[in-house]
């Protein structure tokens, strides 16, 4: 008989504390993490041998789906070359070349391995380039998990209306003194915003924000709120910073920046720009990025930052995302999709709302609008969101669960239309068996 | 005619600050970064068409050389799992088993890209598990690039003796506050390890140290040291953590800590682990590893840690290095390189020693004999050590400059005792052109 993934679990609690390399691998809905045995394409395969169309798409890294053609030619250049680890090869200008034409704001650009690396490495050349040293972030915004940033970001509820005064520590282990670097504001609140600046302006190095907030809510700018984010950060000397990470080559491969048409002065980008590999990379305007050494001061270095295989696979992405045919494809499948979801919640009278741009969605339940600010998503039912994503599971489709929170979803470029038809059916099923708790 | 080193530095400075994803990669002592086309064994060829024999070998990440057939295996199989992309699977438990049962300390580990992750996340827990905030850090030891612990390490000869009262802040753009949290400490000094413990014991959650100093001078521990360190911070309630990331692997599987038989409570251990690939891991006892997420409150998280790639890129390095011929093997080109530097050292008398543990050296110059604390090293010569580089270089062997620093370098079990014989002749060559210099 084959392994249970509860059998797995309860295996590798022994060696990995809670069996798993990351808190939020274990998939509370289903009490498990997901422990996948092979993917390809659209579907992956849990190692008891059942097979799901994955809705989860590596947390949105996985725009390319599983074992896609371009980055398996990858991996088998970087294998012919000798992997080449911690050297500088001609592809890494190649991409990075790439990557300046295509990101507005980015003339230049470093490459490393996760999201949280790279909005480290970043605020670091922000508070050089100023001399200033604190930070402005959104209520709700995600930009990775370190000491830095991971603070004020998503309180609870029952913390919430303290956060502006003393900003949440998110996780213990981190000092408190870490927080009074810390300035949270509410997203799409001009007066908020104006406000803040005038109290803090001279003393904040940064304003770092996702344009879209996948995170929570799936929350997008108000008309005239970025455009207005941009005047008064320039104005003030702070650094215009948007994180990038989730929101790059979504919708476009100029990234929310471009689809919103407001350029910030650095930006990260991430998840989807590996084609399934571990990379991210930050950049922005020259006068700020040449800070680093070793044209400047400030420190940026690590054995493994920018490995000739990702680098290789991220090239690939580029190309694929590059061809005519893909963000057509991918807007098809995003209008399918929401057309779809949209006549359910309106043929059962639903009280949740899906928003997205491009490639990735939000489930947000307990109202019939997007959300503009974090606080507003606090009407979102945790249980009832566990019980949609079981009910998903067990008709054969991955959801992942962010602690039953209104968190991201996505597809890739290798789903099709009878995929995203599945999944608007297994939705449609479960949402109405559901109907009563989410109205309720 | 092919493009040279120059040009392609020239290019890729458009785009990336520097030419380079990271400050390291300009080798200053030859003016350019070595821009690689292919790596094989122990050989690199740079985009010249030049063939060098790589001391570098990835900054001690190379253990296994370039293209090892073990690690193309592991790609292959990535390949047709599809790569997984943020999912766990079978074979990551079957790596952390393996590591929990060669690293004395490890009960319980967690997989990261980085090394600085592997640091940054693992103090996070210690804080937690002390609720206390202090670091307690060894001058002239490495840790990583990151907010927390990129302080007080190795401050330059003038900023030296102020160092313990106000430690020194390594680049800019880390806030001057974050260094209250940092108390530096000489190596290999029972007495002011005493002080220090008895001074701020109270607030102090962690002392983190290299066992080996490989990075500055490669220093070592002196008989009862450690045992010392282990003795005192047990009693003081201080986190022991061992920073393996470099000492791991490169004498036996157990790292430094099983080498010189003192156990901490955490350590970290990364670079060789991945074969080749981009791994790191922090590991301890489980009541403090226990404390991550999901079954404690400490975060640690992100879409990229232990992907699937070098998780399997682990698992074949860890197959190899398990096999009765490994550790023999480094064990001969050990032996064979040191009789040989040494005896080069004696014949032309030169005023230089090359400490070493396992298949990782260090160059100091100025002294003949090795140091015991960071300030020992003050006497080494930045320029000679230019010299040295560039004048191995022009003969085929690749070493990696650190700023001129006395840094680390090495072989990997694809070098062969005649590659070890042609860098001897070329190490002879050039240290005897350098000799009044070196003893001037």
């Amino acid at each position: 008989m084959a392994k249970t993934l509860l059998d797995q679990f309860e295996l590798a609690k022994k060696s990995m504390p809670g069996g798993v390399n990351s808190s939020t691998r274990l998939n509370r809905a289903i009490g498990v993490p997901f422990y996948a045995a092979e993917g390809k394409g659209s579907h992956v395969r849990s190692i008891e041998g059942k097979d799901y169309i994955d809705m989860c798409c590596a947390h949105g890294a996985g725009l390319l789906g599983f074992a896609h053609p371009a980055i398996n030619e990858a991996l088998q250049k970087a294998m012919s070359l000798g992997y080449l680890n911690s050297f500088e090869t001609e592809f890494h200008e190649e991409l990075a070349s790439k990557v300046c034409k295509a990101i507005p704001c980015a003339e230049r650009v470093r490459f490393c391995s996760s999201g949280s690396e790279a909005t480290m490495h970043l605020i670091r050349a922000c508070r050089a380039y100023t001399g200033k040293k604190k930070i402005m972030r959104v209520e709700g915004h995600f930009h990775g998990y370190h000491e830095l940033i991971y603070i004020g970001g998503q309180p609870p509820k029952d913390k919430f209306p303290d956060n502006r005064v003393k900003p949440y520590i998110e996780s213990p282990g981190i000092p408190d003194e870490f927080a009074e670097f810390i300035i949270p504001i509410p997203y799409n609140d001009p007066f908020a915003l104006e406000q803040a600046i005038v109290e803090h302006g001279h003393e904040t190095a940064v304003l770092i924000m996702e344009p879209v907030n996948y995170n929570t809510g799936g929350i997008k700018p108000k008309p005239g709120y970025l455009e207005l984010v941009r005047k008064l950060t320039a104005e003030a000397g702070i650094v215009l910073f948007f994180d990038e990470i989730q929101s790059s080559f979504k919708k476009s491969l100029g990234g929310a920046q471009k689809d919103f048409g407001v350029t910030p002065d650095v930006c990260t980008i991430g998840k989807s720009l590996g084609g399934g590999l571990p990379l991210s990379a930050f950049c922005g305007k020259s006068e700020i990025m040449d800070l680093y050494q070793p044209v400047g001061k400030v420190q940026h270095s690590g054995t493994f930052n920018a490995h000739l295989v990702p680098v290789l696979a991220g090239l690939a992405f580029m190309n694929e995302a590059e061809k005519p045919y893909f963000y057509p494809k991918l807007q098809e499948l995003e209008n399918q999709f929401h057309n779809g979801i949209n006549q359910i919640i309106e043929e059962y009278d639903l009280n949740m709302v899906v928003p997205h741009h491009g490639a990735r969605f939000n489930i947000l339940l307990g109202r019939k609008t997007e959300a503009a600010r974090y606080e507003e998503t606090f009407c979102h039912n945790r249980e009832t969101m566990f019980k949609f994503i079981k009910g998903c599971f067990d008709r054969g489709v991955y959801f992942h669960d962010y602690g039953g929170g209104p968190a991201h979803h996505g597809y890739s470029i290798q789903h099709t239309a009878q995929d995203i038809d599945t999944v608007l059916q297994v939705m449609e099923e479960v949402l109405a068996d559901l109907r009563e708790e989410i109205n309720g």
